[in-house]
């Protein structure tokens, strides 16, 4: 797990190789699988993935959501049945074409997404308003044949997937649940300290299939933005074409309203760049697989009762429900300091014969590099109180990066002149016409990301008077344009 | 949830179909996906699974091994480093050959299974002997094309899998991993109420690039035998290839020696088979989804405050770690247990008014089917007591069915004739020669499931002194004959 690490500088202000580098000796993903793209999940990588899971889980089934799982691969003649669907996914499917020695009769593809694997299936279990809504989630394994430049948890071409899928009897319920998403997302983000954008993508933009999309976007440290999830109203555009129909109170049959809710590994992508640093990643306490490590500070005569002290503070930790970790290793402290720096362990909690004698621990925190002295006998309390002061902070600087990587800029002109020294997120106002949507992309060199809604719960887009910035026509839509991943 | 299963009678003396519709009706598997043998994992099969899993992660960290996940597709390349595993597979792989609209350049493969997916990456990971024992395990989805007829849980297309990997500085070390494994099976047997033989497999029979493959068979009450798992010794079989090596002590590079160990969703067909019966499913407590479901027994003018009871009740015993469900569906208490026996809830409460006037519950049985009076202030002390003595009597049953399911057999004649009335597993002698086993197999209409294993911890052969069932020659070699899924 500690090998070769020293050799590499770190240097967030070069942020893509600093991000590559920091993963790398993290130890979070193994990239030298021989299919590019198609990265390994290191164990410790997999537990932040796993905790990350478990947080969507909580969220899950507590709003009543059923977790399924469905087959990975899809007949090409259910794939086909929604023409906008197939467009938009056409060009980045894997084809199953053979199994064993034989041509397979209809070639297979390896899910980019459920809908055609889960639709089908639908329509069988949906008969009635009693059925409704049916609100369903799976943590799987999805693939995209992507030609661009891969990057780890950000752009892979198998991808650890999360899709909630859901059936409503109307619109409006289906409207609801999207704002139940929205409240999801909340929490998550919260958890993962990763404060987002709920941004309407532009029609040209949404999910193949979709009548609109709600992108859930953050803002890199690069100022790039990061779609870390995405929330899809489908009114009836899948369930005509999959026959997913139930009997109504009134006896009649009607077709459900559907959402789909997605968020991806990309989770994990975003807290390696947004709350790392040059000394390496900064976890979670929520996600961190060790919360805290013990680090006996041993001196002559004392080993053995150091670290049988050590090791009783960590069952103790354990006990209290605290994920802990005791390095134990033969190796100088300042060793241990490093390693378990990189890999961004909220706390570190050193152990020395003094220590013992006073009954006192030092508490290290990971994100200002700061150390505390606490008192053993307040050891729950002490350590609850610094695991939401790191939560805390994560959360500060992580929202900083928002209110820092988004200007308001009114004109072209103020614009173009704004990004010869500074490159994030533009909000601007759009009159509507494709024309100057194109031109205002040119010109500032970015595309445009959305319509950012006004808030979590009212489902609607922020509105101000303004002018286009391309034509200069009085409009009340606000747009953002963003470099994004 | 609860739909048409009153149309089904189940009848176990025809087991084949018994278990079909079981498994339907206790909604654990859908099988309507537009796959054949690629089933949809419900609610309901998908928590009886998560629980497995659960015991089984647990039982590998606590032995030390680290989770991982690799990638699911495998370059044809990679695949074919190993003759023989290329031979054991090359008939029921699925070939991925087209991404998006383009033909591949290398056809990439479903894993069928994961070494020669990892072993690749082994060879970057592990330097010295330090990095020795290597112990990693993974829970994925793997793919065979079946040609045979598929059947939930037990033969499918894709697998819900377990798969561990070692590497090792000796064959010794490998060994005493074998040994591990088997403890670490001991312990899930256990939980799920699965008794299990260890059977070594004839060569013929023995993993694709193993030097020796142990069985983990069970019996179904089919009188068939089920491999729930197995456990391989590879030795350096794939190091030599996959060029696994480590610097020793002795500074010289030296091959790994490297073991896996395999378990399936097929464990969820033992449970449904081996404890399920006319009423349906029967879940061993430590897998069941609910242990626990409380029906409220109304009352006129008393509903209110059973529905209160019934509840508070609920919360208590989940606040004790219990899961319960509590069924407050306005629905016949009878129609409720029928629902609820069918799903094999180990236990069902019930609850009236007179119940609640004197402090009591009712606790009914799933297995036995009885009904016991048990003090409300007794609760904890009551609901462990039983879940205990459901377990227990889960692993009576299934023990005997193993031990009805075997018979000591000297001759061939004897074993014909035995078979006229009786067609379990036959345990006789075999003189090593292939032409014996050949004609032994014919006249029996059954196959070698291989040597049995003495205990877990010798790791050696049960031997004892016989004739040959067919040649009569005197010989120690004791052997199995199944019929087997």
């Amino acid at each position: 797990m500690f090998e070769d690490e020293r050799k590499i500088v770190l240097d967030k202000s070069d942020f893509s190789e600093w991000y590559n580098d920091v993963v790398d000796v993290a130890g979070l993903s193994e990239k030298r699988y021989p299919i590019k793209g198609m990265n390994v999940w290191t164990p410790y990588g997999w537990k932040v993935m796993q905790l990350v899971d478990s947080i969507i889980r909580r969220e899950c089934d507590a709003t009543g959501h059923d977790e399924v799982n469905f087959p990975l691969l899809i007949p090409k003649n259910e794939f086909q049945k929604e023409a906008d669907h197939i467009k938009g996914f056409d060009a980045e499917v894997y084809w199953v074409t053979h199994g064993g020695l034989n041509e397979l009769d209809v070639p297979l593809l390896l899910r980019p997404t459920s809908e055609t694997a889960m639709y089908p299936v639908f329509s069988l279990w949906i008969r009635s308003h009693n059925d409704l809504p049916l609100k369903t989630y799976q943590i799987v394994n999805t693939f995209r044949y992507e030609t661009k430049m891969t990057r780890s948890f950000i752009r892979v071409r198998e991808i650890h997937f999360f899709e909630a899928h859901t059936c409503h009897d109307s619109f409006e319920d289906a409207e609801r649940q999207i704002r139940e998403d929205c409240t999801i997302m909340d929490r998550v983000g919260e958890d993962l300290c990763l404060p987002y954008l709920l941004v309407k993508r532009p029609d040209w933009d949404k999910f193949a299939g979709a009548v609109y999309t709600i992108g859930v976007d953050t803002l890199m440290p690069s100022m790039k933005t990061l779609q870390l999830g995405s929330i899809h109203q489908y009114r009836e555009n899948f369930s005509k074409p999959y026959d997913i129909k139930y009997e109504g109170t009134d006896k009649e049959f009607h077709y459900c309203h559907q959402t789909t809710y997605g968020m991806s590994e990309r989770l994990v992508g975003a807290i390696v760049g947004i709350h790392g640093d040059n000394k390496g990643v900064i976890l979670p306490p929520k996600v961190a697989p060790f919360q805290f490590v013990i680090i006996p500070i041993l001196a002559k005569g004392k080993t053995d009762m150091v670290l049988e002290e050590a090791s009783k503070l960590m069952e103790e930790m354990k006990a209290m429900g605290y994920r802990v970790k005791l390095d134990d290793r033969d190796q100088r402290p300042g060793s241990k300091h490093y390693d378990w720096e990189i890999r961004g362990v909220p706390v570190r909690i050193e152990i020395g014969p003094r220590d013992i004698e006073k009954g006192t621990l030092v508490f290290a925190r990971r994100d200002l590099s700061t150390k505390i002295f606490v008192q053993r006998s307040d050891l729950g309390a002490e350590a609850d109180k610094i695991l939401e002061e790191v939560q805390g902070e994560l959360l500060r600087r992580a929202r900083q990066i928002i209110a820092d990587g988004i200007r308001d800029v009114d004109s072209l002109d103020d614009g173009v002149k704004l990004l010869e020294e500074w490159d994030g997120v533009i909000r601007t106002h759009w009159c509507g016409e494709m024309e100057c949507a194109e031109e205002m992309e040119k010109a500032l060199d970015k595309t445009f990301l959305g319509f950012p809604m006004k808030d979590v719960d009212s489902g609607e887009e922020e509105k101000s008077a303004g002018n286009c910035m391309f034509c200069g026509r009085p409009t009340e839509t606000v747009v953002m344009l963003s470099k994004s991943y």
